[in-house]
């Protein structure tokens, strides 16, 4: 029997999984702190493939999940956010001397697309936008049955868009994107700003409230709490019912933790979708629903590329 | 020897014309008026194609580009702003049942996009945005060597997204769209607005002055159609810079009248994708480039979709 190795790379913990060749149940799996003081990274990661190599089955690929920017196409991770050693890393290569087998490598947003795609809410769907609402906001498309990559596999930044000209300033440096105002730190931001300017609230004990905090306050009926929450899905809904009009998918897919908020961020990003789509038709057959895969997600896409091998 | 039939409809003219089994220079062609009161416009497109039918060479298939909404992958014209009674007529059924040969219908944007790609600007790339800037804003996506259509085929309206909360209202009913900012109908309804405020210009002498009259009154020197053509091309900018995150294309190629209006329009627009862009990998190996086909653009387009039959 054949088997398949996923590797899930984040800041704080890498993730190995064991696949056998069909099926979506580990074999074996193991995970493990991406930094040390005595070992980068990298070694690490390549230490925790070869401690989880199996002994009976033949591996017929290797699928890696990594923050990007990456180049999915050439295999290098082009800088990885909280791996700040990770500048150009060959990463692909890499894996490849090591082990000689096929490797190959995605970003985890898209990956979590194709996770979703293949094992979870998305089944089924030839067309599918995933949007990953945490920290920042990624995302992840499948076109046409295809996992969109663009020329060089950077595509698919559905976070980084501008939706109005002068907004508040982006993780990236550039002003207005969706992730500025609607991602956790969007929100956080946004009530920082209000509690300075005096606006009555439950979390004015705090200096500097959480995306979790507030949504903790929001659950308590804290309004402006709920504030800050309508107004990310409202942002939302409006970025959502442009990317109906660009991709005319039949399934969103919402995952990360922002979307724990529930229905005090879906019921005005669902008002803002319906209001903002240019026609009824973009809507037939088009479902909004949650990501299925929790946690599993980045191994899962890891595997799905690998199988694709 | 195999022949198609390419057909481009337009609220002013049909034109038909017969194409070899290779290459795109047509062996017969005619255009005709879209309406007339004595016949609808579904039977005047019948009788132009039995009209022009080879008697040599076997047709092997029709492709017709219409303007949208469309659905086609089901072949029907949802509706056709400038043919009232198409309501959700079944052309490519019409046809086929009268000829019998395979028929495919496209959305004349994205068939440019698909005819740019095959014959024209875009030859020899895999990812490749198209965009229409005349009264409206239409486009056109080919994404990882495929035409982007979505799940009915309603896929890359660029034109219709917001790229501001509360702008202008769109032709379309929604507020702030690309198309209601920066199409010819945008540049105008801002110069018309500043002559409204008092703004001094050449152009005062004219009620309405369209797209037309401002890209003349720019090209002599007038600073509000000079700054109205800018303004527009801040916002293509602002828009394109979006699109390279969402695909990452090797090429934009635009076309329509308001690129007539040459470096006016593509220097602001230009300046405002490169400050826009949010990393410099997306301007690796992609280019900015006009539209080649020009009026010919509908007919390969159709030309293009039918040899994929």
């Amino acid at each position: 029997m054949g088997a398949y190795i996923a590797v899930d790379v984040g800041g704080t913990q890498i993730r190995v999984a064991v696949f056998p060749q069909e099926g979506i149940e580990p074999l074996s799996q193991k995970k493990i702190l991406t930094q040390d003081k005595n070992e980068n990274p990298e070694d690490r990661l390549l230490d925790l493939i070869a401690d989880l190599w199996p002994a009976q089955e033949q591996v017929l690929g290797i699928g890696v999940a990594a923050p990007g920017p990456l180049n999915p196409k050439a295999g290098v991770v082009i800088k990885a956010p909280n791996i700040p050693s990770w500048i150009n890393l060959q990463l692909t290569d890499l894996i490849q001397k090591r082990f000689n087998v096929p490797v190959v490598l995605g970003n985890d947003a898209n990956l979590a697309a194709l996770g979703e795609w293949k094992f979870g809410a998305g089944r089924g769907h030839e067309n599918l936008i995933y949007l990953t609402i945490s920290t920042g906001i990624g995302g992840g498309v499948i076109c046409d049955g295809h996992l969109l990559l663009g020329q060089y596999g950077f595509a698919a930044e559905l976070g980084h868009v501008a939706i109005m000209p002068d907004g508040p300033i982006c993780s990236c440096g550039q002003p207005g994107h969706l992730e500025a105002v609607a991602s956790g730190t969007g929100i956080a931001n946004y009530v920082i700003e209000q509690l300075a300017k005096g606006t009555p609230s439950s979390l004015s004990n705090k200096v500097l409230p959480t995306a979790k905090d507030i949504n903790l306050a929001a659950q308590k009926g804290d309004p402006l709490a709920i504030a800050a929450l309508e107004r990310a899905g409202n942002f939302l809904g409006m970025a959502l019912a442009n990317y109906l009009h660009i991709f005319n998918p039949s399934i969103i897919i919402l995952g990360g933790g922002v979307t724990q908020s529930g229905d005090l961020l879906f019921k005005p990003l669902k008002a803002a979708l319906a209001e903002r789509v240019m026609g009824p038709e973009y809507l037939w057959n088009m479902t909004i629903t949650s990501a299925a895969l929790g946690d599993r997600v980045g191994l899962l896409g890891a595997l799905g590329l690998a199988r694709e091998l």
